[in-house]
């Protein structure tokens, strides 16, 4: 009786944490592993760990072995500073003089500062088990430790392991557009989780979770502060503030960067002007960033927005983006700080295509900038729209390091309500050829440096966190924050590997349920774009907050910020034409992309209203009419969003109960937008192409009228 | 070795919620109970539990007691439906005809919609342990379950219950201050907890969490929107929202207000006027009214903030608060609702002191308002200050329900980084005696309706709730929602014995850390009063933040919004006369309080500022100056936080690690602007007295004009 008092005890203390699941732990749960067998093959790597350094990083990897033992196999560990042992978990700096007696014969060249060598092994003695990591540094070891544990979460066969892993890209990187006021600019999971108010004082857990988190994924960098920037960031009672947060991400190899508003000189700086060759304003950057690396001397350097959409920067002064960019750089550049600057710009002046001003303005720049500017490009031309081709600009700057820049954040794909595992649209552009200088020279190619072999590399992604429970919002967000920071590690990891890595740890190991929500994941992005801008169509979505259709809108203060600029649909067709018989933007990439894509028979049905005003009744790849197609794109884009329903409830035994019935209602809604999204713009497009729905599709339940009645003056997101 | 392993899973297991509470259980957290001695008591009440309803409400007792049980016992429970038993907890609507079984002679008269008889007694067969919980109403059987779940987590004497509880207040309701911008007035715990954006499809598990808290504390009712408030609220999009709320709480005996905007009929209804006479401006709101309660049958009706501080009001169309009250009172008349009328009034062109003019403007109409309307009014005359004497309305309007408005979001007691227990404060409210209509007659008996036998009795309290993970930003804010829960239900229940049950609720039971923070918590809002505005001072904070301190503040639009305007400092002393030689504000008051407050002999200390010019050399009671004790009690304040940072280390061992760290940095930040305060207003007013600072002060780190300096552009909570 007493026996069956305490297994039942086990049983219930096992489940209750299932039961409470609300996704705050993310990809860090360690939930018990009640395989036996897996159990049994773990816990020799478990039995004491060698932990030689006694910092803070030391500490941070302490905790989270700690904490994954605890969860996963029920108990705490045995740590050793001192000789190793030969047992569990060795943990060696290249330094360390007893790494040959595990790893008789291995080369540790080439792992650089980050990069770590992890191999089960036999301690000395020949018998125990051993898992050796070995790194250069402590945050390399710090990494390998957590692929050790998404291994043993994912129950990979341990005693194979022999992995050497080296990051492709050095900055990897989360840009939070967040505002001093918490508000979150595109932001559809809470507020800011930077309580400014409270800091320095008050050290929320949050901010050591987030930088676990991250470090879990390699990202090494976080610009705090959103591009649309506030120069108040930049005063001294908001440093003491930004240093905290710094102190908070250092043991976890994170460093802080900050968005710099180009006229804080003026606003914050009490002067006349921010022109950036002015003594007074080079002094005052110069000035301000010796006080920045006074407090944080692994400052990483700042982000700037500049003459664009409204924000300040050189142009404002008759200079150019190099003047502004280099004058900050050499404002860092003592400090080892580097300035990022976005490519993202487009004059409010000039009628010039939106999709061509980036590379008209930049590439003449090439080999201007100073060797510590990167320049930041958003991965599409126009503005993270469900799928843009890749941006002319990647390959055409060999002397400027351009770093990538991904949304996770779903401004343009259903905010925080539409399940969207994006890695497949991130793997299509780092997979897109550039061209430049050569057939083969991927995205990836060019922003990991090895086309051009840029001094610094890259990938950022706009943040989708906030200060929602479980962080994102719609808990699959969470898949795309995982998916960033896989990739800028290793851009060649597959977008299903990437997955598969993210639902066992979040989710559930079950093989079948592993294969459905698998499945669910990398047919979303395909699915939004269907249901939302297929076959090219892109910005047609409401004004202002971007939540819904709204293809008819046309009010806007610039004509580039109208839906029907970018659709162009009349009575002969659809799409921009941009070949040489339009805006010619074509040209702006390399040859053989232009051949492709100038070509209605070569071009991908994909890209067709990107570069092309198709006829309605053009006959597309696939044997149909433009329209027709169009209609049963939207379609397939719902089909695809219900099939996604029942895979859910498909795996409902097999996934936490709050988290399944989140999932569920959510997708409820998703289906019911993705309806709206066909129904508006087929019944808009409709009264230009004249031609019916046809067979297969829904009709649509309302009449035009009434969606363009809805309005929606709370959708989030939607403030600076 | 096998017995062993199980162990130390137990162990384990138990030990692992421990470490990652964040407090988002609040008082419901339902800890293993580890006294096996206790548990022995305790698992024959939980052997069975008959539950004969099979509702909405009778799933949600289920959940609840499930929940309970697994967490302090171990073990899910076994409910039946059918056939008393007699073993174990044993649920009984008066109806029922096994009563005289269980209860023989017990009278059940008098337990109302919401009461509720619980007992611990013999099953009929004369030995079986039961506890009996029987009531009128669903609700109230759910109001049983928690008080006894409350007494299993306070580990209280179970075989010795027999209690009889019947609400002393009818609508117990919380007043939420938040925007459909998710922006929360006032709120410093971060945003809204209404997602507007996803409702109606998506029911976050926080409203069903929020429910379960409310109804544990007997809180039956919630207006969603700010008193400052938006017509939107009103439309049909919004309604469809406020109704998914209003089903996820109607389980919980939880019933949904909204805040109308009297210019509502001209923003969403197209009308040209809002004056209440008009026969379209009754009609709108009429059909309004049955437009919300097709969807919502039970929803309670308008909270109303008019011709208040900008809001419009029956006043902007020359008729006065009791025409547009009866309007609206019309509209949800039949439909059982009600509207709660705000006396929190001022006029922007009167001169009159601003304390005066609610009883001004509403004792005339005592008699004029229709019977469904209910008259809110705050605790003092003012806004929410640290102390404030009772608001002279209460009493006098003996043909006009008052109820009371508490504000539990710390305004004006420093957000939600100082620890302040508002209970006691509480307490001194309602147990002022009015002296209306004679001695004896306190606060609490007028909204008891005891004095006058009012048709509608209230307590609301403005929450304090927002989306921080722990719900409250502070962790001991969450006790001062409890407290106006358990206060309304029973306004006789001592601040201590709350305090002593929300402790051992929510941190630990172990007795001595219970006296510790027991102790902290009862002199937490003396100590408030003493850092920030002791001696009767008021008004001396931050202007729009309200964040810190500033008397010198005299910019405001409005005089009466200055700092100066309260204090009145000059060199003759400090106080604002309200006698007659002042503005007589006391004749507000009976007979027996003006004596003893008008007279410097016998008023108490802690109200002179509030109706008397002090001179500074004044000896008042205690035998110093006043401005000695002025600058004593500053002192005292800062020395009784220093005094509970010392008592939680103390505690350190008894409360859970992430909670236990949060409230150590939070008191670091408490003691830092207590002593902010002290130093300000000091160095301020040192001005005027010209007197030294006393022995025993510490002298100011800063002079004046440092204080003067300090802005906070970005203080949480200003947001209308």
């Amino acid at each position: 009786m007493r026996q069956f008092v305490i297994i039942l005890y086990v049983i219930v203390f096992i489940s209750k944490p299932v039961l409470a699941e609300n996704g705050y732990d993310l990809w860090l749960r360690y939930p018990q592993i009640t395989s036996n067998a897996y159990r049994q093959m773990a816990e020799p790597y478990f039995e004491k760990v060698f932990l030689p350094f006694n910092t803070q990083t030391g500490e941070a990897i302490r905790q989270e072995l700690n904490r994954a033992a605890l969860g996963m196999l029920g108990h705490q560990l045995v740590f050793e500073e001192k000789n190793a042992g030969g047992r569990g978990l060795v943990l060696l700096l290249t330094s360390d003089k007893s790494i040959p007696k595990f790893l008789p014969g291995t080369s540790l060249e080439g792992l650089g500062k980050e990069g770590f060598l992890i191999k089960s092994t036999k301690g000395p003695d020949g018998k125990s088990k051993c898992m050796v990591i070995v790194a250069n540094s402590e945050i390399g070891i710090l990494y390998g430790v957590f692929e050790f544990l998404r291994k043993v979460a994912m129950q990979a066969a341990l005693s194979d392991i022999n992995d050497r892993q080296v990051p492709k890209i050095g900055l990897r990187m989360l840009n939070h557009w967040d505002n001093l006021t918490m508000t979150v600019e595109r932001g559809y999971a809470g507020q800011s989780i930077w309580k400014w108010h409270t800091l320095p004082g008050y050290i929320d857990q949050r901010y050591i979770d987030y930088a676990r988190a991250n470090a879990s994924i390699g990202i090494n960098a976080v610009a705090l502060t959103n591009v649309n920037a506030n120069a108040t960031v930049l005063t001294e009672p908001y440093l003491q503030k930004v240093k905290a947060l710094a102190d908070a991400f250092r043991p976890y190899g994170i460093r802080v960067f900050l968005t710099a508003r180009f006229s804080a000189p003026i606003e914050i700086g009490k002067l006349k002007t921010a022109d950036p060759l002015d003594e007074n304003v080079k002094k005052w950057w110069a000035d301000k960033s010796r006080e920045i690396y006074t407090l944080i001397p692994d400052f990483g350097g700042f982000l700037v927005k500049a003459n664009s959409e409204g924000q300040p920067g050189p142009q404002n002064y008759g200079r150019n983006h190099h003047d502004g960019a280099n004058m900050m750089a050499s404002a860092v550049k003592p400090f080892g700080g580097v300035v990022i600057w976005r490519a993202f710009v487009y004059s409010s002046e000039t009628p010039e295509d939106r999709f061509k001003q980036p590379y008209t303005e930049f590439v003449p720049l090439d080999g201007k900038f100073s060797d510590n500017v990167i320049l930041q490009v958003k991965n599409g031309p126009i503005d993270f729209q469900p799928r843009e081709p890749f941006h002319p600009l990647f390959g055409a700057m060999p002397k400027t390091p351009t770093m990538m820049e991904f949304q996770l954040t779903q401004e343009y794909l259903g905010f925080a309500t539409h399940l969207v595992y994006l890695a497949p649209m991130f793997k299509e552009v780092l997979e897109a050829d550039t061209y430049r200088p050569q057939k083969g020279s991927t995205v990836a190619k060019v922003i990991d440096g090895s086309s051009y072999g840029y001094r610094h590399t890259g990938m950022a992604g706009v943040a989708n966190i906030g200060s929602d429970i479980n962080w994102t919002g719609h808990p699959f967000a969470q898949a795309n924050w995982y998916a960033l920071g896989r990739l800028a590690w290793n851009h060649s990891l597959g977008s299903e590997q990437i997955a598969r890595e993210w639902i066992e740890q979040t989710f559930t190991t079950d093989p079948a349920s592993v294969h459905t929500i698998l499945n669910m994941m990398t047919g979303s992005h395909e699915a939004v774009v269907n249901y939302m801008t297929p076959l090219g169509l892109h910005h047609i979505m409401g004004y202002g907050h971007h939540y819904g259709p709204a293809p008819w809108y046309n009010k806007a203060a610039r004509e580039d910020w109208n839906c029907t600029y970018f659709h162009k649909a009349d009575e002969k067709g659809i799409g921009f034409d941009r070949t040489a018989t339009g805006t010619n933007a074509l040209a702006q990439y390399a040859g053989p992309v232009q051949q492709q894509w100038n070509n209605l028979q070569t071009i991908d049905n994909k890209w067709l209203a990107w570069f092309h005003h198709v006829p309605w009744n053009y006959q597309i790849k696939g044997g149909t009419s433009f329209w027709d197609k169009l209609c049963l794109s939207y379609q397939q884009g719902i089909d695809t969003v219900s099939a996604m329903q029942r895979q859910w409830t498909s795996v409902k035994k097999n996934v936490n109960e709050q988290q399944f019935r989140q999932v569920e209602m959510l997708l409820g809604i998703q289906q019911k937008e993705a309806v709206w999204w066909k129904d508006a713009c087929l019944t808009y497009f409709q009264t230009f192409s004249k031609m019916p729905i046809p067979a297969g599709v829904q009709q649509p339940q309302h009449d035009l009228d009434y969606y363009k009645s809805l309005s929606f003056p709370y959708a989030p997101g939607n403030s600076h």
